[in-house]
């Protein structure tokens, strides 16, 4: 493992310029940090483009990036150095360079044959991103459409939010709603739009397949197009409550979807 | 009104003073900020004991304020008098001192008989207990514990999340796991904790009527006392994924709650 001491490296310069979206898309390269996530990749058979160890982290992470030797280049930071890559909370003592998958429409209309999808319509918090990415998964959803004007779930507080999902869940971004619709439309979803007046609720319609939900913006809900070019889908609720988050409203959505299934 | 342009003058300082615990706990008070809050508060009948409008607030910030002077002390505040108050992201205009609920263990029971209870075992994300405050009572559970360690409801992330369930939405504070159970059981509440690998998952729980549903602290789950005298109960998932996020699980159990009342 060779020693960098110094945070104005290239190698570290490099790495840490993928904290921001312009190098991640150039590089098709994004951080993961911490042991979990790191071995989480490997063992799903990711190969990081390079491993970055603290300077006296802990057993774990020391094991790990030693571990990976063979698979790529590993570096021992100095505090000071590694610092300029963690953004947690808790720095973890390891980051490593995953590689972004590389969707393709096509790719990706394969991958979601016969299951629900869902689409994010320029959802903006990052943890909704990442939390919803994740969810998608563990309800048995085929994949996310990311409509442009999203958080890019690649950024370090998605990553951290959808933990492994990001990994191994198919992500496909789309330019704007017009092309999302097209796209759900010719492989045969049905397009459901959450909102609160939609006009089925989540127990009335079947969701147990082929569906597309799309769930909009925090603060001003779902564009027009896709709005006129799908059906209404309400949660019912009581109260004098108003709304849900965006996540916690998707992930009943998709867990409903799941009850329906089984 | 009254005009204030010093932030040092006593009654700024008083009403800053319920951004500590310690002094929301010895006034009774607690802060809510923004228009569409101070309008609930007042139309739920709530009578705020002061209100406080930034110097250029609002048209409907002013209007509130100025239409609340039968009812309370209005103050209009200079910019830096108003700031320390604040403490939202985006400041709104408006504050206002309301009180806090003054439930007791029978006015408590009364309130949720024959309904399901929420109860947070030492819940510490702010955003997860004002979330699940505002989804207890948009799923039609009747009201929610408290076990010392959670986070304060009546702080201001906490007021911001729950919305206006803060004021409806009846919460009883246990000082630990033992003094709920005793007081659920009492009940002829049937306590089920949520936890990863509950012996029964939640489409099979007859959820319907008098459950208490325990959602544990984000890194540690369920304390022990309550988990031994409790029936775990689980969430079906797929995939590699490992957990909810706590406010997403509660959630989830309080939709599938009123699902199976429908």
């Amino acid at each position: 493992m060779k020693k960098i001491s110094s945070k104005d490296n290239s190698i570290v310069k490099e790495a840490a310029s993928l904290n921001e979206k312009k190098y991640r898309d150039s590089l098709g390269l994004y951080l993961i940090e911490g042991p979990n996530l790191v071995r989480e990749y490997i063992e799903f058979g990711g190969r990081p483009r390079f491993i970055f160890l603290k300077a006296g982290a802990s057993e774990e992470a020391t094991r790990i990036a030693e571990s990976s030797e063979e698979l790529t280049a590993v570096y021992v930071l100095s505090s000071d150095a590694f610092m300029k890559l963690s953004s947690g909370p808790s720095p973890q003592g390891i980051v490593a360079a995953a590689e972004k998958s590389n969707e393709t429409a096509a790719s990706f209309l394969a991958k979601v044959k016969d299951k629900n999808i869902l689409v994010l319509d320029r959802l903006q918090d990052p943890g909704n991103v990442g939390t919803l990415i994740r969810n998608s998964e563990a309800f048995g959803f085929g994949g996310v459409v990311m409509i442009k004007g999203s958080a890019d779930p690649y950024q370090p507080k998605c990553v951290r939010a959808a933990a492994g999902s990001i990994f191994r869940h198919p992500i496909l971004f789309c330019k704007d709603g017009d092309e999302a619709i097209s796209l759900l439309k010719a492989a045969d979803k049905t397009v459901y739009s959450a909102c609160m007046n939609g006009e089925v609720t989540i127990t009335k319609a079947d969701l147990r397949k082929n569906t597309a939900i799309v769930i909009g913006n925090e603060g001003n809900g779902i564009s027009d197009d896709i709005l006129s070019s799908s059906i209404g889908l309400s949660i019912p609720m009581e109260g004098h409550t108003e709304s849900l988050n965006a996540a916690v409203a998707g992930t009943i959505i998709m867990y409903e979807s799941k009850r329906q299934r089984e």
